[in-house]
């Protein structure tokens, strides 16, 4: 009978044309007007699930937009692998900077990506990654080569904070229940230098409004004798971090976890060129908090970021406005042991008491996520490490990351197992911006790993 | 025959629906999406000048929106009033805050003018203001009773700066030359409490762009290490005025004129209940220069707004970018003798000085215009004075305003000529605002004082 690597050579211009089949469909799920869209994926991976010889696949409906469940047991004795992905993708804006359409997937080679690269809203995250498991079940299945029992959890609310998620591990402990949770949703160094992530950080999001004036006022009449809402808005918000870029939130830092000096020395000696980094981004300079390198910056350090920003005339040409008010998103990256509700608080009390008499402030909460750091010597870090080596030649650097999975953290707790963050993107394949693309390498490099994932494990825990 | 304010007074229904007529029209220069009616409104003014009696109309064509221009020279050695208006009008955004469309004229009464109000964008600024003008010019010609010849000119590009009106008057000073340029486009402190515009402010309006890195970063994967260009232009704002709300460009104050005590006591002699601004406005409290009044800060004090700020992600819900760029439209209002070009350049200049090495700025200037003091011993402003205390029965208050009237200044130097600003709107009338309205007693007592203007100058000047 054919080998599971047989297989998979022989039908990967099929596992790519499905992929771009998911691609086309927007699943959006921060902007309601995709509703239909992202539901329609939801049929779709679904459909997909079945066909690549699961069990029991179900739409499971949840406040928000459902979460796709399936599975695969082979032999209640063996170990049991869940795999976490999400189907839903960032807003594709701004439009106007992607070379292709973002839900009419291209493939195209790329410096980085000789082989080509697919071209689209969600090729990385996290449509590609999670479906490299969709087809390594298809072909185990299909070659009677199951090692150990799988299911399948692809949400929709991923991108929107996975706000019902936690709401279904814990209504679905004994569905869910499983050994370990294997999830495609990060990157690797590059793609001679594969690596696992072991820390994420945490999120807290808000909205903030600052509101002066009951009205928009004419800049020459009123100007200067009326606070201006932009004005007291930029002036919150650089108060915010002061010259060291430190945070200034009274509190902010309280719970951070300092690593050691031989913790940041081995997080420093991950392959990282400061001169290609700015190089690649075209920036004159970093930028950060004083005291720490680039690398831990981005990885082990708390951050707060403006995403959007808007208020007043902001058309063709010029307006004397003095306006009404003026508002912001604003986010900020936790590692532990921060908690998000906390820092919320925190930050809504801090921006509320900073306000001037002159301006009324409203903060509003968006989500949040827990920080995670994952032990590397477990089983199934053990089973990703050798998977790894074995299809890379290399073995792969454990590293921390600058995003959030919430859900680590949340299926430590709820389903009481630990997750295995084997991603094979790029932190250059774009995620959240115009031109996000996914390797072909890495697609299909996910899909021969997989199985060899499943057989270490098997092994290492039975 | 017929007397000029009988002849007013029998009119006055036809004369508020030709107001009506042209408020339809939405002659927004700032969107080229506009141009047609912006241009149509020309046709539309030049042919009721046409109707009311005047030789010579014409469209003069410009570099951009055209001139319209007319005259009616009764007699040579009589003295000539050039009436000076503008057609264009702010755009009307944000249009979900109007009570009824903007281009759609309604009357309805308000609590500061209970005969009722127009409502509509031009209706105050300044299409309700120079139309009194026509009007009151069709019933002096009707009646034979024009103590002056008239001359008009009625822009279209005021709202944007008059970009190339200076051009005009320099081509034909032969065409424009007179004794006085009358102008309503300006304020009474209420409609129990008229007063004459002596002080106008000017302004310097510039568009600046921070740009980061190349592209939107993900904010989990770059956060922390590369500077976000929202962050740093609300930091680079912020700078922009200290503590004490004091501008900080170097030089920004160096041509200031400081007026004296005697001066500064006159101005804030005027009626103003700082309880009642604060009610008006909604606020809890007004903010400003440090050492100055609410009426000081907004009329001999220059100022710093921003005027709109926009980057990274607006839409629905959360999206964790680190946005490529942000962008703000800046705009000071300046005093004597602080000159536009020259403050432009300084902002200009600091601007790009205080950008750190983590970004690039751009900085786009939009347009200046000359602030400006008209002196009180002049025929026409002693004829507006007389006008204005037979119509009201009261002598108007002279009185600074923060807005801008750059041709002012220009007509001085160009024409040789000085300016009277008798405006008839009220601050309250919400110019440049939504839900923008003129009150029926001002535009009817605009047209009953201006034949009174015209009398009372050839008398002073004759």
């Amino acid at each position: 009978m054919q080998s599971v690597q047989q297989y998979i050579e022989a039908h990967k211009d099929r596992f790519l044309e499905e992929l771009l089949e998911l691609l086309r469909i927007p699943s959006v799920s921060a902007d309601p007007a995709y509703k239909a869209d992202v539901l329609r994926t939801a049929d779709f991976v679904a459909e997909r699930l079945r066909d690549a010889g699961a069990d029991h696949v179900e739409i499971c409906p949840t406040a928000g937009y459902p979460i796709v469940y399936a599975e695969k047991i082979v032999d209640p004795a063996k170990p049991t692998v869940l795999v976490y992905g999400h189907y839903d993708v960032q807003p594709p804006d701004p439009l106007e900077l992607w070379e292709s359409p973002p839900f009419e997937p291209v493939v195209k080679p790329t410096a980085k990506h000789p082989d080509g690269a697919i071209f689209a809203r969600g090729a990385c995250d996290d449509k590609g990654q999670f479906y490299m498991h969709v087809k390594a079940f298809e072909a185990m299945a299909a070659t009677g080569s199951l090692p150990c029992n799988v299911k399948f959890m692809i949400e929709g609310e991923e991108e929107v904070g996975s706000a019902n998620l936690g709401i279904f591990c814990r209504e679905n402990q004994e569905k869910l229940s499983c050994d370990t949770i294997l999830i495609s949703d990060t990157s690797i160094i590059d793609n001679e230098v594969p690596s696992i992530t072991v820390g994420l950080r945490g999120m807290s999001y808000l909205e903030v409004e600052v509101v002066g004036p009951n009205r928009d006022l004419h800049s020459g009449v009123y100007g200067g004798g009326v606070a201006n809402p932009i004005n007291v808005l930029c002036d919150m918000i650089s108060s915010l971090m002061d010259a060291d870029k430190h945070i200034t939130i009274p509190g902010f830092y309280d719970e951070v976890v300092e690593l050691t000096a031989a913790e940041r020395e081995k997080l420093n000696e991950a392959p990282f060129s400061l001169d290609q980094y700015k190089e690649d981004l075209d920036i004159g300079d970093v930028q950060g908090e004083k005291g720490y390198s680039t690398l831990e910056r981005v990885s082990i350090r708390p951050t707060l970021d403006v995403n959007g920003i808007w208020g007043g005339y902001i058309g063709e040409g010029a307006k004397t406005v003095l306006p009404s008010k003026a508002s912001a998103k604003i986010s900020m990256r936790l590692v532990p042991n921060q908690r998000p509700e906390v820092i919320t608080r925190l930050f809504q009390e801090h921006f509320e008491r900073i306000a001037p008499a002159s301006v009324k402030v409203k903060v509003k909460p968006h989500h949040g996520g827990e920080p995670a750091v994952t032990p590397t010597d477990t089983p199934e870090y053990m089973a990703a490490s050798k998977a790894m080596e074995k299809s890379f030649g290399k073995t792969p650097i454990p590293t921390r990351e600058g995003g959030s999975i919430p859900i680590v953290a949340l299926f430590e707790e709820v389903l009481n197992a630990k997750s295995v963050l084997m991603g094979f993107g790029l932190n250059s394949d774009a995620i959240h911006s115009p031109n996000e693309h996914y390797g072909l390498f890495n697609y299909y490099k996910g899909i021969e790993t997989i199985p060899y994932f499943h057989d270490f494990y098997a092994e290492l825990k039975g």
